[in-house]
């Protein structure tokens, strides 16, 4: 059986992220392809590595058209996807690629949104403990953000196993400038990011904080406060994820480790490297891997782990499909690769 | 019915990229990995990307060990692929990613390898004139080189149609470090390549490109002599390459045009942009796609042909099971992608 | 003696080398820095690499403005110079870092630029022959454009030893993205050039062609006629040229070495490398220096020069302020280095 | 009056950017310039950039031949200075870049680099609460490494001015590749490094630590504890560091900003930046310059400092220049650029 897909925001790094995923998937067929300011143009014009997919011409992004399609992706700007959800019949699977449903809290979202709350969906993270099930016959998803899905994977294992302090978690993410989305800021232009790096939104008001410190917190069964720096990297993508957290007094090496390589075991998407193996965002691009590997830094009491995802990938449009997998009953790993293209 | 396939020197990038591709292929099964001196590593530790067979153990490359597969892909440094070829048997597939079995003259490779001539091979570049058919039920197949499948998509068309001098041809291609190979060599070390260009080989003595005016001539019917400067790009993957010929009294942009059009209207794997778009490497990173774009210079007199690919996949790998494909009777997309991984 | 030196267009990439060059010049004191939108804003907000500068407030571009300097430097879009020249004290040195006064062809300036031609001024690359007379003691100096410079170091020596054919030049060179200036445009952005090649403006309509006829037909003595393509490499800074041209009969390697040796045995910024040496643009990033290499491709019968130059510094305002010492009586290299910084 | 200066390791990163400085420094003549294994070749072999010295031939490292300078510099493998050094004159100003006279713990050394401790000299961070008055007339310096100039620029001010708790500092830095040197190891190749990141020697291992903790500690009065993880960036240079302190109760942003500011006011090669500016490696490429900024996560109670060096110019051969200003009564910025080379 076939389902048919529509993917709005097509003209950006998400929703071309999603076509070329969706275009190699056995068991789904393209509909509607939407934009907004772009609508009329060919695909080929906005996304010249969708070869099959050139002439395909975009459309207005309304629900009359998205309507009528089995599923529905939704990546827009913060704060449009609720009104178009809600025109969309409640059978449909929509997916919003969006930040509009991650947050439990309404408080959290209007502090750092600035917007009244949409409302929470389920989060698609399935590696988080008991989320899968969530997600099974879902038909409303919230695809989580490409940072919180590299903190997430990187230290729940730690948190739900109770070996973690749950204060003072400290995070630094280097990511790949595709997320930072494809307007053209003068910031973001390759004369000024190739060879070098710099941090932005430093000091605690990251939007992505929230969303890290409840997937945490639902892990560990209590509050976690943490500190999240993001920093560009001159690569179009990729978040490397530096992840560490004070261990409970008489927790060791061989706890830690037994609760990661235990806590993704059975993971498709996920794996602990052998001991000794760092891993490289260079190792997951274009895949819907993930890798990590942690180390207990005994000196500083600290656990820190590592962890890579392409941010694209795993990060939005891969954790939206393998998602959207679990949610109509497809294998999970149906039009997803384990293999990253390297070098 | 599924194919058993062995691939020699998995421990090297087109090696890896065989394997990303295969592992990937509904049709085979990954047999034996083999190297040289990594024989006895993991898979992991030598090609991290490939997640899914991270633990499989390299055998030591030898007619043994290669032997009892369908299709056996030998990515070996110059001259070692001749001796192992004639110890497989007859009715085995033998898939040559290196130089040797390219060049039908012998002198042609005696001058610019030093080395006895081991034999002509079909040439696995089917979008050639006649030369699918030549791989039709081939057992034997010698894939081409990088720069030569860039250069030889660019211009073919031209020669086929009569339009193009076939002297002074001008070739300048740019391609990423990769292509360079994984040896750790001083001047290919990150440090020295990120951030430059570099030209390399300049003066006629590049070993592609016998290979290049041989399968231009082929095309044209008539000799081709060709000037080609190759440099390094500060990129992984990819080759851009700019490629002129002086076009035949009266012909114009328009012959021009056509001529490429009609050569490419059939293929899956090579497409003309649309004028105004001009191919970009990274439309085609990690997909066996080739895209081009060409020009009338008419102050000159010179079409100007850009075409870009990715040197692993369309250039060594992916061309590799395109012929694979079209040798064992498959759907000769099978197991390939059109759309890159970008941005 | 120290001498005052404005700087107009102080925001974009041109007057941001401006700057850095003249903060370390030891006979220049800089005076105005100016801008057009970004008149009235630091200059640390702007080119934060500028650090002593960091506190200078931006003026406006005005005649009243930039009067009272020995030196104004213009860095502004096509078109604009020429008005505030007029404006300016004939004694004052004034030069133009744009295209405007560049060639001596009214009929080539409009066919390409669309506009009336300004007229023609010294033109600021001293190594061609007889230039660096007319720059002495000049108020009016027209920096040649980066590519131009780049391609007229390459040949040059050539055609001015009359080894060359003046026609069929054919000419592909590399640019890092900053010659495609500050301006956020959706191409630009890091996310679509890092990692990848493309070609842009092909086929024979780009603005910089009748600069370079005009420089190699006047160090021929015969109108040549030439084909370029520029590509846009990922890297911030640099070009490299590959130059081609065909030898007149008899011509062989000793005699095109001898040239292009003794054209530049005493130029204190062009180097022709060691034979068996190619040059690399990181090798001269951020110096004045150009350096070069060629080979006798005599199956071709081509010579085929590299060139590299950074295309902010030699190719624009190191070239400027070599041109201004001269102007001024100073010692040439004062406040320019030959060093590059690598890696 | 001119110094003479002679360079051991010359062929090396740290070697080339030292000749770099001091073929631009006023006040120095360049002497004997030595290397190990490449000893005989020419400068323009090795370090193609330094276009002025491209003839000069590298001798032999032996006392002899750095004897009679008045400045030596070793830029040499760990545990190869002493001995050198204590064939040298003690009049000679000797100027050791590598680590062996960094730390004042015996055991420290011994524990990371397990051989016995050559001593410490005089460390060459001038911006270090006392460290000028001790580089003043000094014979001996040691020169600090890239990343404790980083972290020790970054946190210095604070421990200094009694604000932040001395246990659980966490730094994460991102370094370009040229920081892992020069030999050919296979995953530092470009195609291994270009558009990706990673970590390594992750998990308190790090040689740098020790060193790290000593300055602060110094700083602080008291011992400080830290964990490290340092990752790759795909930059040839720069280092970027994310260091974060947890601060004293009572202590707020403002105490925070007027201590760094207070530090840095009167400090020629560092400065904090405005408000709202974040520092980029890319603003102080090739210059001696560290730019910081703060913020204060009162969410997580801890101050995040990110600075930006060059680690090859003020993170070795800028800071060792630097040092030797001081000791020989030099213009402290002698030889040394502020601004950066942007873009």
């Amino acid at each position: 059986m076939t389902f048919t897909a529509a993917v709005s925001g097509a003209s950006g790094y998400a929703g071309g992220e999603l076509l070329r995923l969706l275009a190699n998937h056995p068991d789904i067929e393209i509909g509607a392809i939407t934009a907004h300011s772009n609508a009329g143009s060919t695909l080929g014009e906005l996304q010249p590595h969708l070869h099959s997919l050139a002439d395909r011409v975009l459309q207005d992004t309304t629900p009359e058209v998205l309507a009528g399609h089995d599923v529905v992706f939704l990546a827009l700007p913060h704060g449009a996807s609720a009104e178009i959800a809600a025109q969309l019949s409640p059978g449909t699977l929509v997916i919003d690629a969006g930040a509009d449903h991650r947050l439990q809290d309404p408080a959290a979202w209007e502090k750092f949104y600035g917007s009244a709350h949409a409302g929470t969906w389920p989060y698609g993270l399935p590696e988080l403990p008991g989320h899968r099930a969530d997600l099974a016959g879902a038909r409303r998803i919230a695809v989580p953000g490409c940072y919180p899905t590299s903190v997430l994977l990187a230290l729940a294992p730690g948190f739900a196993a109770g070996l973690l302090e749950p204060d003072d978690v400290v995070v630094v993410s280097a990511s790949g400038t595709s997320g930072a989305g494809k307007a053209a800021k003068p910031g973001l232009i390759g004369s000024e990011v190739m060879g070098g790096m710099s941090p932005y939104g430093v000091g605690g008001g990251h939007r992505h904080t929230p969303e890290m410190e409840q997937g945490l917190g639902l892990a560990a069964g209590e509050p976690v406060s943490l500190s999240f720096t993001p920093t560009l990297a001159p690569m179009a993508r990729g978040i490397l994820t530096t992840a560490t957290a004070r261990v409970k007094p008489g927790v060791g090496y061989a706890q830690l480790r037994a609760a990661w390589e235990a806590a993704y075991a059975d993971e498709p998407f996920v794996r602990v490297l052998p001991e000794g193996q760092w891993p490289a965002t260079k190792s997951v691009l274009g895949s819907n891997h993930a890798a990590l590997q942690l180390a207990f830094d005994d000196h500083a009491g600290r656990v820190i782990v590592s962890s890579v995802i392409d941010n694209l990938t795993k990060g939005t449009a891969g954790g939206a499909v393998q998602s959207m997998n679990i949610a109509l009953g497809l294998d999970e790993t149906a039009g997803l690769t384990i293999q990253g293209i390297a070098p």
